[in-house]
């Protein structure tokens, strides 16, 4: 069996953080971001940087996979707009971002990654996040089909 | 024949600038941003608002088509990584970003949409404009094959 490559001190080599699913090949979990209830992660498992270092069945296995997340963030969360990226400047290892964005979130139109525009009133933060164990739920369904 | 769903008033319906390549599905563009020369724009040519809002053949081709510019902008441009992105909050037509990214870019290691953090010198900006023809023929040639 080849070995898997892994980098000493990458935070996504080493996830100490709780996954909703996973297998040999990628982990998915819910990140903890206070003013995004249902932003996702698509982390592949193996060291690699970007998309077009993997092999044409495994980059076809992760679109897939974050096209699962998608479906399952929408069908839960019901939002505005899906925003989908894989970045990776700070942290060379792949894994792709699925965040569910709302007319009324910290900073919708842009991107989350700009200056807040606003703080998400805490009783729409606090509905969104009621429906964090639906979002797993259903994303592990999706994985498991 | 099926009619192709448009958006009276949308900029990515109307696409008013050139294409480096374009079939009946999607364009390729570069985009006119003078902070990162070899950005590009892959966009799905019907008003659609979402990736899992296509069929699974049009979802495929459309991941195949970012995986193209992909490998064209790191053979051309040699980024240090490479930023891909469907965002669409401000215009809600399927499109992604493909960016080419460096130590010494305005945002590095930041996403290009937070606050900048430095101006590029010109030679080095001048000296990635000059492989722009290069970008364009070596996405074009990927289409092409």
């Amino acid at each position: 069996m080849r070995e898997v490559r892994r980098e000493p001190g990458c935070e996504l080599c080493d996830l100490t953080v709780p996954v909703v699913w996973q297998d040999e090949k990628l982990s998915v979990i819910l990140v903890e971001d206070a003013a995004y209830p249902g932003f996702c992660r698509v982390i592949w498992r193996e060291h690699v940087r970007e998309m077009s270092d993997l092999s044409r069945d495994d980059r076809l296995l992760l679109n897939e996979a974050v096209h699962l997340v998608e479906e399952a963030v929408r069908e839960v969360m019901a939002p505005l707009k899906v925003n989908v990226a894989s970045l990776g400047n700070v942290v060379p290892h792949l894994h792709w971002h699925v965040i569910p964005r709302f007319a009324d979130d910290a900073h919708f139109p842009a991107p989350v990654w700009a200056q807040a525009a606003r703080q998400t009133d805490e009783a729409a933060l606090a509905a969104r996040r009621a429906l964090l164990p639906d979002l797993a739920a259903a994303i592990a369904k999706r994985f498991n089909e």
